[in-house]
């Protein structure tokens, strides 16, 4: 039923790659776009002495993005997962931040 | 410099939460779409007897994350771990889709 393309490819999964490899550029610049965000957070939060992490703030991501992850149909558990993936390289950075000015002082 | 909201947080911080609320709320969406084509593409490997990995594939979706990552100023060491992160997810699900399709056998 399913022929392959001239790169041994059938062509419904050549398809289905070129799409997941546009939806992985949009997820590279929006990723770059929430870096930039949490860097500033992160200056933010030196400036004012307050700990990298917050519990409570982390608390309250979790749920909405499982209610928002079960209104996608996406699983909860692995947005979950996603954001403590995200979160804990946000927080190697908060105290990057924090490390380099405390040596500039 | 920066004065409290009467919740307690910072206005700057606000903003900037307000804004990675948004941001992760795009993530979400984009993933369960990422999903809903890697789901398929399991589906056409089990129909087509593909194995659920492909290095090959995976080599070049990585050089090229990593020069998107590039480009939208994001690490390219993170880019590369964070398209692990979903692969062994995906992977995760084309080997159940494997395994219910050999069960109704």
């Amino acid at each position: 039923m399913t022929e392959a393309s001239p790169g041994g490819v059938p062509p419904e999964l050549a398809r289905l790659r070129h799409s997941i490899d546009n939806i992985d550029a949009a997820l590279v610049h929006i990723l770059a776009e929430r870096f930039k965000a949490t860097q500033r957070v992160g200056v933010l939060k030196a400036e004012l002495g307050l700990p990298p992490s917050d519990l409570e703030r982390e608390a309250v991501q979790i749920a909405r993005l499982r209610a928002l992850a079960r209104e996608a149909d996406l699983d909860p558990e692995f947005a979950e997962k996603f954001l403590a993936f995200l979160v804990a390289e946000v927080i190697r950075h908060h105290e990057e931040i924090a490390l380099d000015r405390s040596q500039q002082v």
